[in-house]
């Protein structure tokens, strides 16, 4: 697909990202935080693509959060400087590789518990020191120690570490927890001050109640991935209008076996089954009435009902996916267009970085 | 990861299979189908890779079954012979790819609707011929002709089309619907005998009800894909036992936050967010009572009652998935072991291939 030829050429199902929409995504939510002073910090996992990290980092990002310490091998080698890891590391290869990866960027990882921090503090002692912060649990029920004092015997495991720096702390929350964080971080600062432990860092995260962020006083940076393409989950969380999802998945029907049922050439290899709470699998734009009721994996079930003739056998849709981050690491790469022409197609050059 | 060394060194999350328990599942199922005196035709859809359909070929296979283009032009490309895709082939560039892939091997497709037949016909006019199979619905709703009618309908157009040869039939059932394809096939062949259209091939699919196969005496070919691997889902269909299951997906405990919680380093970008009808993600071998209850990208949240001491952080766990064929597309490469040593590592050479 060679920049210049159309969408209607690109072959089915292939996501296509609509260059406008996400460069209005990006400063959307750059500007928000200018705004309210806050560093922001994009999480790569919903494109991982290079050029569009650096697309955030222009428009004014402090630099990128990575999931798994494979895509932060991929961002470092594609140059990037500052690079958060929000994963516990742990094993002797891996603690091996970050230690390398700590030789070329400014790197923090994160720590929920004293087995992470000591394989840490084995792993740098005499090597140049790795910034550590603190994952706190704020209703997520993930990763993340479960109180301000646990947090801050854990910072105080990290400041006892010679190769180690304690960097602050770090959370991943359900959306709209603003007063929970709020109540956690300032509690766990007040501990810390206390003890004479600095704590310069303060990251919050999420797509979907990032707009509230500014109620978090004690925040200094705040992580996102989903914005820049967004998809139906941030519609319905109210971040976003369906008009502000850049990423449509290209897909073809093809049978009608019968009134007010159609199959599409994409199943759970190209949606993924992400339910993401929803009943269905994805809003087609053309007919916004039908539902993408189940998915094998290269096909999709549509029903639609009443009385409008439906579409036609080679017809070609517009899908807004119920999760973008988990259909980018399905395809190999991506297509981007303004106004239907391709401008551009980007290796996902971190696709399948799981390790 | 070299040959002779041990899986618990592989780097989590990664899926390995074990070679002696992978053998007999192809053995025992082209076994079955020998004594019934039926030809069996593998799906590669479940691990992509054409060493392993190598091995599914000399058990006794007749070819291969592939569901999109793009997958069948990898396996073409490995010097598979005889190749049945299972999906309408619509649109100038890829009936293009299927003339040049007709040339090179003993190709089938299927078509179950007038505009996917048109398309073949243009397309093969003045052409090596293609053969071309009827798809028909049993169950499944998902693409099929509804009736008997329909299928000799479209198996005249068939006939007619001059760069087109009828094939026969194909059905993708739901499981447990023997009688009802019995009834549809054998029905449909006494309308074609009667206009005089031969009908070589009647093929069957899926592994769930595969050992009942002999009840569809008029079926000719049986395909199925999961059946190399099994998984979660055909243990609780009755196909196999959980030691039958090929693919255990290693894990590793990052984080034990309290009791009765922790978090894997697997999500929904190892596992899939595939349900397959469980209330959860898949069984943890080490820990059977455990629920992997919600997964994030990379995170996989696991619920433990009872007053065991649960695992602690760093352990590893192997998990059996709800779905084997969706986690096969999304790594780049599997890793076989017999008896946990590793024997190879295979490149997942058709994975993300759903043009």
């Amino acid at each position: 697909m060679k920049p210049g030829s159309h969408i209607s050429e690109v072959l089915t199902p292939q996501p296509v990202i609509d260059e406008d929409v996400m460069a209005a995504n990006i400063s959307r939510v750059q500007g928000y935080f200018d705004s309210i002073g806050r560093k922001f910090r994009p999480h790569i996992k919903t494109h991982k693509i290079p050029a569009l990290a650096w697309a955030q980092v222009e428009a004014g990002a402090v630099g990128i959060n990575c999931q798994k310490l494979s895509e932060a091998e991929v961002f470092a080698e594609a140059g990037f400087e500052d690079i958060l890891i929000t994963f516990n590391l742990i094993g002797d290869e891996r603690l091996e590789r970050l230690r390398a990866l700590n030789e070329r960027c400014r790197l923090s990882v994160v720590a929920d518990n004293v087995v992470v921090v000591e394989g840490l503090a084995a792993a740098f002692g005499g090597k140049r020191r790795l910034t550590v912060l603190v994952e706190c649990e704020t209703g997520m029920r993930r990763n993340g120690v479960l109180t301000p004092g646990a947090a801050v015997d854990l910072a105080r495991a990290i400041v006892g570490a010679e190769g180690l720096r304690f960097g602050g702390l770090m959370t991943y929350p359900t959306p709209h927890s603003e007063e929970r964080i709020e109540e956690f971080y300032s509690e766990t600062m007040r501990l810390l001050e206390a003890e004479g432990i600095a704590c310069p860092v303060r990251t919050v995260g999420g797509t979907p109640s990032l707009f509230a962020a500014e109620k978090i006083k004690s925040a200094t940076e705040h992580r996102a991935g989903t914005y820049i393409y967004n998809d139906r989950a941030m519609v319905r969380a109210g971040h976003c209008g369906l008009e502000d999802c850049a990423m449509h998945i290209l897909a073809m029907v093809v049978s009608v076996p019968e009134k007010g049922r159609f199959v599409l050439d994409v199943g759970s290899k190209g949606l993924t089954s992400d339910l993401s709470g929803f009943a269905d699998y994805g809003v087609i734009l053309e007919y916004p009435e039908a539902r993408i009721v189940k998915l094998s994996e290269e096909h999709g079930v549509v029903e639609l009902d009443g009385d409008g003739p439906g579409p036609s056998v080679g017809e070609r849709v517009r899908i807004v996916p119920n999760h973008t981050c988990v259909v980018s690491n399905l395809f190999d790469s991506m297509v981007f267009h303004r106004g239907g022409v391709v401008t551009r197609v980007e290796k996902v050059a971190a696709r399948g970085r799981v390790w």
